[in-house]
């Protein structure tokens, strides 16, 4: 097994894997510009821009294995390193993962249903687009989206032109808009040899594109649980990924669309710090190292609530029983995410929803 | 609430109590002469001794409160910095806890029962004590014993001359050996507003005077259970302690008898890290900086088994359903506590038996 974990990327994802791998006895060392990299707090750190190709190449020799918090790597960064020691997961896995019209040719190949969507080139192609689909549209850039960056609504022929200039003429996918009831992930964990793991599916709910809550289990026929799951394994086994890995879904009716594949550790996973046997972090990192799986069993209940640009009271939130917090150490900003609670209900408690809503007014009071 | 939580002694116990400080957004800094601290992996290393007074008074300048590992803090260290940063526990706690005839004095204050034992100060006592106790006895030194160091049975009265020599002569405490059906512990973790959290009481076994595994729940009548914990929250009630609190107790029969107490966290309450809601670390560290106590509600069953001179392979232990790894970044050495699987049972396990035996056999095979 693999002692010796790079990771490129040390924001929370990547300090909530240090987290995890210090008790497996994995050493880690991530790659970052900023000064105030959240995974410092149990990783060393190589103070450089990701795409710094000597830096990366003294993250390579240094590790046993990389990884990555985020799938927007560049080809010539991972060309700098694939020779000189195992990515997991794969440059195939962040490839598809970094553009959604990749993404779409797979979920295709998979037969798995999406959202109507047309690839977008050019001011004409997006016309053409737009009338073709007929009906209020999303215009997402192919790669660089997060939290909702790099993506505008369109209800009429009259808004194409703004849009065009909102994602500055960028190579695009338009989506039709789902009208759906809910929108749901599942997170999955492939091992080398083809094991995986696979959590109960997550029902997010988002606030300003940004996500706001998970409840787990989803509120759902378990028919619709179980087909969000084996896609996403399917996925995972399509691509031989190694790690974790997150599937968006809408549902509608007893129809489930996907959204958008993250091949890596999600923040809809984020509940199973608190929630599940073994989290995606710990899980992620056995993974990449080459270590069995541990059990994804969920406790009864979970709610993760996200705390975004500002942090409520950490009294009144650990006041709540059951509440776990999680703080990534990193500066308030409006739209930043700062930190997460994971509200826990293991046994049968009568008053957990009624927690449940203080827990998200506290967060909510605080969201800038 | 404090924000820089300063922690005396670097070793397994400061590196859980920093691993669990971190989602919590505190900031550790240790103070730990060796150079392979354990701890080091999520918090800063002051390199000095632990009674170097200006090493202390750094910390203490850079803390907003200061907790310890371990409870054999010199009277003058603690002096150092008693004034200038708020200490929890309080000296008074590392004091009763540091020396076993006072800790004795405060159980039969309390009314609680301990083994039948003499304070012995000199040659002539211990033979008076000996013959006084009247059967097999252990001569254990008053301070700085643990994992069975500083203990000699003694048999006969013609191994007492023997016995003194390998005490050095120290002050000590000879107690009559019990003929005990098991040994449990209790920790309570007691907040400053006087809010305690208690873990139901684990069942301990021990291996060359070294704990090998802590079962939970501990094999024993309801009342029983509730006894050992009602004393030491008593215990943590009477000392006014903040932190966490261990207390080690004899079973014989229905009764109960008081070994020792430890006023921190305890290697038997390691299960908490996966067995229970929130960890005896997380609590400790919540309690000393001031926040809400978490739940102690257990998993299902949880053991907790030592990693002791050698390590097994670990791809054997975590291919064993529902272990959880914890290791400490320490060098092998015989007789060393090197970090600790967790085996948890959440649901209804049919084989749990079964995979508690092989760990149980993958553990002894490599201690050392």
């Amino acid at each position: 097994m693999a002692k010796r974990l790079g990771i490129v990327g040390g924001g929370q994802l990547g300090r909530m894997l240090a987290l995890s791998a210090a008790p497996l006895g994995i050493e880690c060392r991530f790659i970052d510009p900023s000064d105030a990299a959240g995974a410092r707090v149990a990783a060393e750190q190589i103070v450089a821009e990701y795409d710094d190709l000597p830096a990366l190449r003294e993250l390579a020799e240094w590790s046993d294995v990389i990884t990555f918090e985020f799938e927007n790597v560049s080809a010539a960064a991972l060309d700098s390193i694939a020779g000189l020691v195992p990515l997991a997961p794969s440059p195939r896995s962040l490839q598809v993962g970094q553009d959604r019209a990749v993404e779409k040719q797979l979920f295709d190949q998979l037969g798995f249903a999406v959202a109507a969507n047309r690839v977008v080139g050019g001011f004409d192609e997006l016309s053409a687009a737009f009338d073709a689909l007929g009906g209020p549209a999303i215009l997402k850039t192919r790669r660089l989206g997060y939290d909702g960056k790099g993506q505008v609504r369109i209800s009429d022929v009259g808004e194409l032109a703004a849009a065009w200039d909102a994602v500055a003429a960028a190579p695009c996918l338009l989506e039709r808009i789902v009208d759906f009831d809910c929108e749901i992930s599942a997170v999955v964990v492939r091992a080398a040899d083809g094991t995986t793991c696979s959590y109960p599916p997550a029902e997010n709910v988002h606030r300003d594109g940004i996500l706001e809550t998970s409840a787990v289990p989803a509120d759902l026929p378990e028919e619709l649980r179980q087909r969000a799951i084996s896609w996403a394994a399917a996925i995972a086994e399509q691509l031989g990924h190694v790690g974790a890995l997150a599937v968006e879904y809408f549902v509608a009716g007893d129809e489930l669309l996907i959204n958008e594949l993250a091949p890596r550790v999600h923040n809809s996973g984020h509940w199973t710090l608190d929630g599940a046997s073994c989290s995606q972090f710990e899980n992620h990192v056995r993974a990449v190292v080459g270590l069995p799986l541990g059990s994804a069993e969920p406790n009864r209940r979970t709610l993760m609530v996200n705390l975004v640009g500002g942090l409520p009271n950490e009294e009144a939130v650990l006041a709540l029983r059951g509440t776990h917090l999680h703080l990534y150490d990193k500066s308030p900003r409006p739209g930043r995410k700062l930190g997460h609670v994971n509200l826990v209900e293991r046994g049968d408690d009568a008053d957990f929803d009624a927690r449940a809503e203080q827990l998200v007014a506290l967060a909510r009071a605080a969201w800038v």
